[in-house]
């Protein structure tokens, strides 16, 4: 079994090999950008997921790289002006302040059809399909975001970040075969993730959980979090070693 | 054999009662808004190619919807003042002047992803793999026109207008079941589409090729390109007579 970090490696050496379509031109340039300096925790999640259900996590690259791609299409857009107006992403400029919004607008949208290119790599559609309702959950997520000022955060957050999580969970079952009927406790699993990654988040960045609860009481939640994580790990019937350290290094993160 | 007008409707029918995802919430509001009102040209393509290949067109009607979804994700984010700032489309208040340009910026996003969900409602991933590429190649050329101002008109076209028309005949051998050894010919129909189409189309509006060439040679190209649609049509072993209908419909449309 390969340790998160090396996971993590196999991600990101996958992502900057990745060849795009040819017929974006130099459009793939602001794609590429948007792409950099990710943490890849949805394609670790994905690659550790297959491997624990047992395939190898290199058969899982292109659906860990789809998650990403969505993930970068999600944070293109929502930097633009018209909706989050953020300049900076990642420690860098945002896609739009270094390439202007037009070509940060049709970056996100590229990026959006190569996940699906990705994700429709493999022999059966399961992934792809998979892929296209947790981003469509995402979207409307983000419509909640924009939109709805006294909206449910859980419900919110289910949406705008704990579907893709799920869908990383649910990718990686979809590629190491496992049959429907025993997917339930890895699902439950990938519910979980979402919560816990966004939590950590709000306390790390002061808003969002942190602002609406304290940070006491947010921690609290966090803490609740990971330990209904372990106790789905549990109840699967593999060896979630690494998932679990990826759960651990979720609940301590500092970055 | 239907007639484009009663493919028209049946499309049409399909678009009005075609259930979004129930996750994105009012945002499905903006979503319907930006479908309403097309021509519907490439769906009735799309439907007229599966019938003459032999399939009920009925069994298109995912796919030909999931290219009417397509072709509306890229006009409600050419409209954004980020690209083209457009504020009428198709007689009213384009999408971001009626739900502003976060709404609208999220419905393209939620339209893409409804396109690939349609698309992937068949049991082979060939249609939803061919939109994807199809798409992509529209994003290039949609990348060319806010980019290049000495670009080639045809390459230009070929990418932004005319690869999602010769998806449109793709979309209906894929669901037609036309082993890739027959689809020769009608691959080379649907890639003189998009031309015939954009020439027509920049005649009516005075600008694109009309503006490059002049009204005479623009006509004078027109004609050319549905003397080679027939041409493509004639080599296709099946009774094409709805699609022959069709180009004569594109050629000499005032609208």
């Amino acid at each position: 079994m390969q340790a998160p970090d090396e996971l993590f490696r196999l991600a990101e050496g996958y992502l900057a090999d990745l060849a795009l379509t040819p017929e974006l031109g130099a459009q793939q340039d602001s794609m590429r950008y948007a792409l950099e300096g990710g943490k890849r925790i949805r394609a670790v999640i994905c690659l550790a997921t297959a491997e624990a259900a047992g395939t190898e996590p290199e058969a899982a690259l292109p659906a860990a790289a789809a998650l990403e791609l969505v993930h970068a299409f999600s944070l293109v857009h929502d930097d633009l002006p018209a909706l989050d107006d953020d300049d900076e992403r990642r420690g860098r400029p945002s896609a739009h302040v270094a390439f202007g919004e037009g070509v940060a607008l049709l970056a996100g949208d590229g990026l959006l059809a190569e996940a699906f290119r990705l994700a429709l790599s493999y022999p059966t559609a399961g992934p792809a399909r998979e892929l296209a309702e947790a981003t469509l959950g995402m979207i409307g997520g983000q419509y909640l975001d924009i939109t709805g000022a006294d909206v449910d955060l859980a419900e919110l957050h289910r949406l705008k970040t704990g579907r893709l999580f799920a869908a990383a969970v649910g990718l990686g079952l979809q590629v190491a075969g496992v049959p429907e009927a025993e997917q339930a406790p890895w699902r439950a699993f990938g519910e979980e993730l979402g919560l816990l990654f966004q939590v950590v988040d709000d306390i790390l960045d002061g808003d969002g959980y942190a602002a609406r609860l304290g940070v006491d009481e947010a921690r609290g939640l966090a803490g609740e979090s990971a330990e209904r994580s372990w106790g789905a790990l549990a109840a699967i019937p593999a060896d979630t070693t690494v998932l679990r350290a990826i759960v651990d290094g979720l609940a301590v993160r500092t970055t």
